[in-house]
């Protein structure tokens, strides 16, 4: 426990930094993420991840760049390369929840000891293989539920998980969308 | 180009299988995609993705995980032991767009000869990181640009990417949002 208790405390000096720098300038707030994809063959596509700007300047933290696969079942027409598209937005969604989580938790000195999430997301495929109009071409609903263990009693981890999820960017964006532009350049 | 063709051709066998049968009993329509996560230590995260429900039964093709980390970098706080949530759900979104894209092309007897696609999304982290109130906590806008070649003109091409667009459904969900969830189990 003493170990958790350190490890929770030397990560919330770094965040104090960074929270007071950006309150000082709200300008180094402006962030900008970005990936690339490329198609490689049928349902297998591949996204490159590295360069970002934010806190006032490119960031050129990264020595490599992430490379993540996207690939669809058989029964999809694909030959499973990767989590398919829909499964790696729950991904998203999950990691999201997670690290807010963990940063409310050490911002609140309540030590967390572990943490884990189940989640489903039901679709109609005939909305996205253009079989149907009546149905959305994504999930109709996406259901997450965390499993949390640390040195606090239940009602203190419920209103963690509740603050964590009121300030998840990807929660904020699964859930109620974002302005999109798609352009042929 | 003979072979690019031969390989949409192929492709599109399967394709119109599954298509059939869905068409024939809806009901083999309904997916349940699921990702389960663990936290590993600070802003690192992975997710697990492996079974799902289609296609009226539990799916057990795939013999092995898919294992996806999730990271921050340093500026957020983190080490860097993956792409970020926002970033991976930028990937979700190329990769979902791209599928389609390809898709769209084959039922249309497009041929493509190269996909790429770059995408930027705009976030002011004061919203996640708890600083503001007055700024959302995910992108405010996201921006997908994609670069197409094939045996097509280009109004073609626009037109097969318009489709894909609007048949995507992490596009559906990115732009329109998803009813969802969370809970402590």
């Amino acid at each position: 426990m003493t170990q958790v208790l350190d490890r929770i405390r030397s990560d919330r000096a770094p965040m104090y930094g960074t929270l007071d720098a950006i309150k000082e300038n709200p300008a180094l707030g402006i962030f900008q993420f970005r990936a690339q994809n490329h198609w490689i063959d049928g349902a297998h596509n591949r996204s490159t991840i590295k360069e970002f700007f934010g806190a006032g300047q490119e960031d050129t933290s990264r020595a490599n760049a992430f490379s993540v696969d996207a690939g669809e079942p058989a029964v999809l027409l694909g030959h499973d390369e990767g989590a398919n598209p829909a499964e790696a937005l729950l991904h998203a969604l999950a990691g999201c929840l997670t690290t807010s989580l963990v940063y409310v938790a050490a911002a609140r000195k309540v030590p967390l000891t572990r943490v884990e999430s189940r989640l489903e997301g039901d679709m109609d495929v005939r909305g996205c293989l253009g079989i149907s109009d009546d149905v959305r071409n994504g999930f109709e609903q996406i259901r997450v539920t965390f499993s949390i263990e640390g040195d606090a009693p239940e009602e203190k981890l419920r209103e963690v998980l509740e603050r964590a999820t009121a300030r998840s960017a990807v929660f904020d964006m699964v859930s109620h969308g974002v302005p999109t532009t798609v352009e042929l350049g």
